[in-house]
């Protein structure tokens, strides 16, 4: 396990990014019944060229066949254990707005249409005391003094920040004193946080204003 | 408005992001009954510095009061100017999946909360036979085929790309032989898109799975 996180933290976060893209792509309900994919073929779908491909898979390996591709299982099998993307990992939203429900209802259908869905809905919190005590498809909104010590990433490894951004920096402040260590935040601020901690920011609108700019 | 795009066309597209930014910070509910904001306040939502945010807004002109700040009511209507953040923007979405639906059910929302909120969902496209005619807030489920020419940004600029991976380039290739010119994609695959149409990517599974690795 040492070595492991070894060789992880010396992988780039952009090779990181196009393994999961990878794993994706062979995930795809498309492929589930292609023994072989070509270098080509993940190239094409990833937007890299089969260079590439080949590359970053020779980092773990000799997973290819000259002139048949990549097994699709195996490769598949691979690249879930160099990610670790087969450990279940706990969420929790925090704000049950319109975009907070939207994500909860995302997150339990992929999980009820695929039990191998790893991403785990564990709890949503709200301040707001009209929405505390309801439910989204069986997780209940809480107020966020709720919030439990976090022991493990299977218990809540990601918090996702749905709240306005005013209350964005003091809800993520809370949850990483509780011990959430890995963020996403659709909120329009950026966040404070220490070296330890990691957010992926994403916002629809946003993406859609900056689109839109460009028509 | 010659002369207003080729000022759009100079702004570098990071400038435009932090914009962006600074127009959703003046129109969080928390500054409605704010006079003025400073260029510290601004930065400290935007994560840069005073000194950038001073930069990037004397781009347009003088807005600041030395002491005081903008004038948050004055900024905001700079900026949706300069950006054309007024302009009513037409949705499709294509794929009416658990994703597809959430996001549907998202921007009728945002557009019923808020009456000025421009993205407007025009149409949702699924080439499932189930799903056909079915409707989600009032929008209906149509098959692809019923996507008609597109004249203007505010028929539909931005199309939302929510298919599988392996039905994404053939949607999208139909799409821009309509007049769609603006794409968000949430197929993990990179799309193949002529130099005028252009293209946003945001997948919350694969941000999770980012994040996860590092946990």
């Amino acid at each position: 396990v040492g070595g492991d996180k070894l060789i992880r933290n010396r992988i780039p976060d952009v090779v990181i990014q196009r393994l999961i893209t990878y794993l994706r792509i062979l995930r795809d309900p498309a492929m589930v019944n292609e023994e072989y994919i070509s270098s080509a073929q993940l190239a094409h779908f990833a937007g890299v060229n089969s260079a590439q491909v080949r590359k970053d898979l020779a980092l773990f390996g000799e997973f290819g066949k000259q002139g048949v591709g990549y097994p699709v299982k195996n490769l598949q099998e691979e690249l879930v254990s160099i990610l670790g993307a087969d450990r279940p990992i706990g969420i929790v939203i925090f704000g049950v707005g319109e975009l907070g429900s939207a994500l909860a209802r995302f997150l339990t259908a992929r999980r009820k249409e695929n039990k191998e869905y790893r991403f785990i809905l564990r709890a949503l919190f709200d301040e707001n005391p009209s929405m505390i005590g309801k439910e989204i498809n069986g997780v209940k909104v809480r107020p966020l003094s709720a919030l439990d010590r976090v022991e493990e990433p299977q218990d809540v490894g990601i918090g996702i920040v749905a709240v306005p951004a005013a209350a964005a920096q003091q809800v993520v402040d809370f949850a990483i004193s509780k011990g959430i260590r890995g963020f996403v935040n659709f909120a329009p601020i950026k966040l404070k946080v220490p070296p330890n901690v990691r957010v992926q920011y994403t916002d629809v609108t946003l993406t859609l204003e900056e689109l839109a700019f460009y028509l």
